[in-house]
């Protein structure tokens, strides 16, 4: 089932901020409140200083950055919701002051995800933990985001047991100069040149690099921890088995995935192919049609292929999942936190 | 433990053929012969007709490919050992001439992999497997052999129970031709043009395709076949549980794989690192030393890192492996294959 890319709520419009609006995700963001027509009143768009006076467009109207230091107290006590996408040490700089001028956080960054009191939500598939918050949202990692609601359906299909997932990831999950640094490594390697390398631990341009994050004692990295622990709780399975294995692939913008799911019950393969036809936000090709980066840039929906049975195990099955990691895995996601915190009446906006 | 590269057998020199000397993996099998000392008494340099005529160099000597239909019986009976790398069907045309002749093939296609009679051979793996052959000696897929050391190793450790894994592999694994097609497409993208496709189903440039081969009735493709019926038979664990998914990704030459191991019996993981370093022609890299395309190509060994324990099962853990699949993962393991026919003495020659 897809989602509607436009949305009339019918809402109060709101006092909106974006925080990081130059980057990668903050474009997607402005673009992605313009396409689902959300309610915006005002726009207020702030960045680090260094980012700080950048022109940006946003419903035909022509905005500049301004440097987040210099927001005042009554600026901020305006705002209903802010989109927090600048790195996770700028989230805990700042995401204080605009909760307790009265706004709503969804926070983009790793920051607080983990913190058992902070929603962490994909709303397909648990907008009810939006229920009770306090002010801040966390806006779970990109890998994560696009996997949850295929996994969801498999869960109410026949029991969720295990999943093997290896990732390929786009230049994008690393910022926008990092996928300016793929495409002067490749223009570079093309022209019998070095090619620098400077966002990524190695070159990425023709080549794969199998470490995204740190590595952590165990030999796991955090952006592996990431897909294993966040899957965790926003499936409210804090004992479900995942096993990730993240790797970085030199595409620019939309991130793939091979999992590999173990249920625990008994299935036929037409109803998990049904299970996740109707999953909400899930595209379903079947057959050769298969979901690439090519299909799913610029687009909101997570897109499922290869759907086949695993004969190695009773109750297994493989699938390939594409989505687009600045908007489904970042931007589109927040927004519609947003929505759904408009929905459920979640957002302490004075009704005029 | 890492191979030697070059080998004085001191054996009495061989009549050798290569027939698709032109291709990706017979220009690397010519210098894999070379580099390895291979005891070369004449080379005899086959191709279709369209590709005869080519002009190869071998240790500092011209020749010339020739039209394998023009080869007479004479010359047939003079070679012993003929490497076969020029599609399936021309395999299945042409081995049993050579074999009645009295050379050995050893066939770098999917042609005979799966006959139970046809040994299958990864030599440090199953080399016994070549006692008793009829003259074909099958050469496995490329993607399966870089993963066949450090599964042996795993299994000789605890026990082999399932293995799951996603493929990484670059476009030279479909060929030259292939190989120039990700080239251009990447040109034309960087230009703002329409990137050719006709080697790949898709676009590879900047895009990942989960498909290799062809899909089968039951959603699988037959490259994920092949590593699931072709590890079996090398390990000779006909009901190995085996899941692959085989995805295309932009890059020249080198193949990587995220693998997933279950074992049988409890290990500890220092146990695994060292069995997997003391594995016959395996590379290990400990920590953020990452085997990419970058280390491996050109290289013969299998390189492997992100050794890590799985938490998901008592008794799994996690590993990255990259080769180069023109080496390792054909010509390297075909020279591999002739050079334990030597020295099992299992080359019909005639001593001087």
């Amino acid at each position: 089932m897809t989602l509607s890319t436009s949305q009339d709520t019918g809402h109060t419009p709101l006092n909106v901020a974006i925080l990081g609006a130059t980057g990668a995700v903050g474009e997607e963001l402005l673009r992605g409140l313009e396409e689902r027509s959300f309610p915006v009143a005002s726009l207020t768009l702030l960045a680090s200083k260094r980012s700080a006076g950048t022109p940006l467009t946003f419903r035909d109207k022509r905005y500049v950055t301004r440097d987040v230091e210099r927001v005042t107290e009554e600026e901020l006590e305006a705002i209903d919701v802010a989109f927090f996408s600048a790195g996770s040490a700028t989230s805990k700089t700042y995401w204080a002051r605009f909760v307790q001028a009265g706004a709503v956080v969804i926070d983009n960054t790793s920051a607080f995800r983990m913190e058992p009191a902070i929603p962490l939500v994909v709303p397909e598939v648990n907008a009810e933990a939006l229920e009770g918050h306090r002010g801040l949202i966390a806006n779970p990692n990109c890998s994560t985001i696009q996997m949850m609601s295929p996994l969801k359906a498999l869960h109410e299909l026949a029991g969720l047991e295990r999943v093997v997932v290896s990732s390929y990831q786009s230049a994008s999950g690393a910022g926008r100069q990092a996928m300016d640094e793929l495409r002067d490594q490749t223009i570079n390697i093309l022209n019998f040149k070095e090619p620098p390398v400077k966002r990524f631990i190695k070159r990425l341009a023709f080549d794969v690099i199998p470490l995204i994050g740190e590595l952590k004692e165990d030999g796991e990295s955090t952006e592996e921890e990431k897909m294993v622990k966040e899957s965790q709780k926003i499936l409210s399975l804090p004992a479900l088995k995942v096993s990730a294995t993240c790797v970085r692939v030199p595409t620019f913008v939309g991130h793939c995935l091979s999992i590999n799911v173990e249920l625990s019950r008994a299935f036929e393969l037409s109803e998990a192919i049904e299970a996740l036809a109707s999953a909400e936000g899930v595209v379903l090709c079947e057959g050769d049609e298969l979901p690439t980066t090519a299909e799913v840039a610029g687009q909101d929906e997570v897109w499922v292929g290869r759907v086949r049975r695993d004969p190695s195990r009773p109750h297994a099955l493989n699938l390939w999942c594409a989505a687009d990691n600045l908007r489904k895995g970042a931007s589109t996601n927040a927004i519609q936190i947003a929505e759904a915190l408009i929905a459920r009446g979640l957002l302490k906006t004075i009704q005029l």
